[in-house]
């Protein structure tokens, strides 16, 4: 019998993120043993009965008792809690990842609450739709294909890290690399300010006097635009005040670029317009192509 | 051999709208004869061989000679000198409707360049997407299920709105009537304003000095939220300066609502942010609910 990848997995917060990861690592062989911890009862019984995880931990010290890997998959805004709770137990062998969706603030976590284990606290973030949730929403092939980015610590050793990377790989994700801040900085613009835009948008609309007949009339366009705004309001507020600095500065350069398209629609500049929605079109177009959508 | 509900049908535009209505009331049985007008050759021997078209007309005259209904599919930007062009050759008994984005701008185009065919002249707006254009992209069933809004003039026959109402739903659409202005405020706001906005966000990030490296990591939530900036510039530029007005009222409300979420971002303000997502988010899922999405 050969040696899998990981032997013992713990798994914090089994839901869409950490249950696809269990599920894809078992479907590759690359696991022993998963264990879960989490904050609801209901979810862990779901995650178990789908396999996702072997057993639910009965405390912490179980749960990281020989452990190969852990990951960190609850929301952000638990990060911090379950690091100070886990610092205690953790093993020297034992490396840890997250999958939070804005990577400065967890670095800054785990210096906090985790100083004597940062050779082995790979940051690193999961790019995977979440709009359905909890571990009855995990898929072996959740990560096929998708990218997952690393920002590793200065601190983190060559093999802690390939054994993450290596995970992921596993899951058939593609890994990269780059800093907590300019992950931070790019998400800002690709991710966080577009569902702050669709959130805005359909605020907007619901809050006007004929907001029936408007949604009435939403059609494909507004389908797809405004999908993320259904995402989850909790996450999406611990995301835009951990990335605060970086989405503020995002959001003033969009504003600037309203405030432009605006000035050429007063001045019916078609123009200047035209110009504009042409190089959007083209980008948008190549991005597709690029992406092989 | 019973009669159909449309002998002569011309369509002047034969693309993705007007293949489609022509190919749905020929699926229906509901049109005798289609001819095609048109400014590209090509673009109208692929209707013919699409059989969207019987036959590509001569001209003016010979499209319009003992014909019962005329939809003018071509670009707003063509509308009027299409309108002037074909006002000398409109008989009585034919009534005519134009499938444009705006209708205010279309129904002061008729009144200018159609005056003694208000009557039969019923703007409407078919609301089925356009992300693919010309005759190769028309379909049967684009608007099974589909909305169109037609906006009556005062002037209208209730014959000559029967008849366009008759024949969007012979394509299985459901029809709408509302005013041109309340169309107008409306599609400004589901429509109108987020390709504005998505235009936006792409040019935004296609000019950073790390545009690569943001398309890179741009993942699903993007690639739904900018769909349309992949629209046709021409088309979309042409609609922001027809419906401008709106569209400013439209964009003015949006840059406030932005401004808001700025300031309640600067001071970490999560209860307020969680508030607007929480009303969004539930307007949306609301929303999907309720279109059977």
């Amino acid at each position: 019998m050969t040696h899998p990848l990981i032997g013992k997995l713990a798994i914090f917060g089994v839901g869409l993120i950490g249950g696809s990861f269990a599920l894809a690592l078992r479907e590759a062989g690359a696991v022993g043993e998963v264990v879960g911890v989490g904050r609801s009862p209901e979810n862990l019984r779901a995650a178990l009965e789908l396999r996702a995880i072997d057993r639910i931990a009965s405390d912490n010290a179980d749960a990281l008792d020989h452990a190969d890997l852990v990951l960190l998959a609850m929301p952000v805004g638990q990060m911090g809690a379950v690091m100070a709770n886990i610092a205690p137990h953790l093993q020297a062998g034992t490396v840890v990842t997250d999958a939070g969706s804005t990577k400065q603030d967890v670095v800054a976590l785990a210096r906090e609450f985790l100083p004597k284990h940062l050779e082995s606290f790979v940051p690193g973030h999961p790019i995977a739709g979440a709009e359905h949730s909890g571990a009855r929403a995990a898929r072996a092939d959740l990560y096929r294909g998708r990218n997952v980015v690393l920002t590793p610590l200065p601190e983190n050793t060559p093999a802690a890290l390939e054994k993450v990377g290596a995970a992921w790989r596993a899951c058939g994700a593609n890994v990269a690399h780059t800093t907590p801040a300019n992950h931070d900085s790019v998400f800002a613009a690709v991710s966080h300010l577009p569902h702050l835009l669709a959130f805005a948008l359909v605020d907007d609309i619901a809050a006007k006097a004929n907001a029936e007949e408007m949604f009435h009339h939403a059609a494909s366009g507004f389908r797809d635009f405004t999908r993320i705004a259904a995402s989850s309001p909790e996450m999406w507020r611990d995301i835009c005040l951990a990335n605060r600095d970086a989405l503020l500065g995002e959001l003033d350069a969009y504003q600037a670029q309203l405030t432009r398209l605006r000035s050429m629609l007063e001045k019916r500049d078609g123009t200047g317009l035209e110009q504009v929605f042409d190089s959007a079109s083209q980008a948008r177009r190549k991005w597709a192509v690029d992406k092989g959508l």
